[in-house]
C-alpha cells in the first residue's frame, strides 16, 4: 500500500471549493477529508467528529504545546486547527487527505509536510466570481466588496500553489482535480524511494556485467 | 488558440522512449515531433525533413551563430541540433512539441524555454531495463554494461525533471503521459496571463462595489 498525499485546497471565496471537495469524496474512494478541531461551541445539527472535533481551550492548547496540530489559527476568540494524528493515520492508510484552508495555513502545512500538494481553485473570471457571490443572495454589497478585496490579495499568492484549478463546469473540474492528484504523485520529489532504489540497482547491475 | 508547450522526453536507453513518443503522436492530435538538424549524411531510407533536416557544416554553424538552435551537440564529428524556428512555429500553432534529448540538452532547452515540460522515462526496475537491453539482441555485454553505467549517472539527474514516467504497460503509459501534459498546463508559472488578468479584474471590481 502506498502512502497517500496531503492535498491542500485553497481558493477565492465563491470559487466552489466546498462543492468540489464534496464531489471528489463522493466520486472516488481514495480521498479522506481532514476534520478540524475547534474550541467554538457546536451549532444545531453539528456532530463531534463530523463537522469538527469540538474541544476545550485547555485541550487545544495542550495539542499546540505537543506539536499535535499541523496548523492552527485563532478567529473571533476561538481556536481552529488541524489535528496531526488524524491526518497521519489516513495518509498511512493510503488515503489522499484533503484539507481546505487558506494560504497562510497552506504555508504552515508545507513546513511540516513538504510533499503536500497545494491546489488553488478559481472561477474562470472575476466577473463570474462576483456573480456567484451575489447569487448567494445572503451577502450585502459591503460583504461582497470585502470578499473581492480579499481575493485581490489571495490572487497574489497563486504562484505558491502547484496547480491552478479553473472551476467552470463542476463535473469536469472534479475529473481534472483527480487527474492533477495522480500527476502530482509522479513528481520526482514525491518518488525519492523509487529513484534511490533504481539508482542503487543500476549501480549493482552495471558492475555485474 | 492557446500556445502549445514544449515537452522534453529523456530517459534511460532501453526505457522505451521511442515507442512511447510514436504512440503519443498516433493516439492524440495535439502533439508534433521536433525534427533535428544534422550534418551527417542521410542513410538509406532517410528523407530530409522526416528523420532529420540534413544540412552542411556551413549552414549549421551559421544557425549556431544566429541563435537559431535551441540546443546542439557535436557527436562523432557531426553536429546534431534542434532548429528553433520549426519548434516555435508548431507551438504558436497550438501543438505540444516533443523533443527527445538527454539531460544536458534538456538543461539548455530550459534556459531558452523556461516553461518547457521535462519528463523522465524509466522502466519499473533496473532488472527490467537490463532485460530489455539484452532482449534487443544486438548489443554486446560490454555495450550493455556501458548503457547501465550511463543510466547510473542519468538517474542522478531525475530530480531536475517535472515528472517521472514509469513505463510498464505501453498503452497505460501513453495515457498517463497525456494526462501529465494536461496537468502541467495547470501549473501557475504556465498561466501567468490568466493570473494577472483575474488579479486586475478583481482589483477593478472590488473598487466598483
Amino acid at each position: 500500500m502506498n502512502e497517500g498525499i496531503l492535498i491542500v485546497i485553497s481558493g477565492f471565496s465563491g470559487a466552489g471549493k466546498g462543492t468540489l471537495v464534496k464531489e471528489l469524496l463522493r466520486t472516488y474512494d481514495n480521498y479522506a477529508l481532514s476534520i478540524s478541531m475547534t474550541t467554538r461551541a457546536p451549532r444545531a445539527g453539528e456532530t463531534d467528529g463530523r463537522e469538527y472535533f469540538f474541544t476545550s481551550r485547555e485541550v487545544f492548547e495542550e495539542k499546540i504545546a505537543q506539536n499535535g496540530l499541523i496548523e492552527y489559527a485563532e478567529y473571533c476568540g476561538n481556536y481552529y486547527g488541524t489535528p496531526r494524528d488524524y491526518v497521519e493515520r489516513q495518509l498511512a492508510d493510503g488515503k489522499d487527505v484533503i484539507l481546505e484552508i487558506e494560504i497562510q495555513g497552506m504555508r504552515k502545512v508545507r513546513r511540516m509536510f513538504p510533499k503536500m500538494l497545494p491546489l488553488f481553485v478559481t472561477p474562470p473570471s472575476a466577473a463570474e466570481l462576483k456573480q456567484r457571490l451575489r447569487g448567494r443572495g445572503t451577502e450585502s454589497p459591503e460583504a461582497i466588496a470585502g470578499r473581492l478585496s480579499a481575493a485581490v490579495r489571495e490572487a497574489e499568492g497563486i504562484g505558491d500553489y502547484e496547480y491552478l484549478v479553473i472551476n467552470d463546469d463542476l463535473r469536469d473540474c472534479v475529473r481534472r482535480v483527480h487527474s492533477l492528484v495522480q500527476a502530482a504523485k509522479q513528481a520526482p520529489f514525491r518518488n525519492e524511494g523509487f529513484i534511490n532504489r533504481i539508482g542503487e540497482e543500476l549501480r549493482i547491475l552495471s558492475k555485474g556485467e
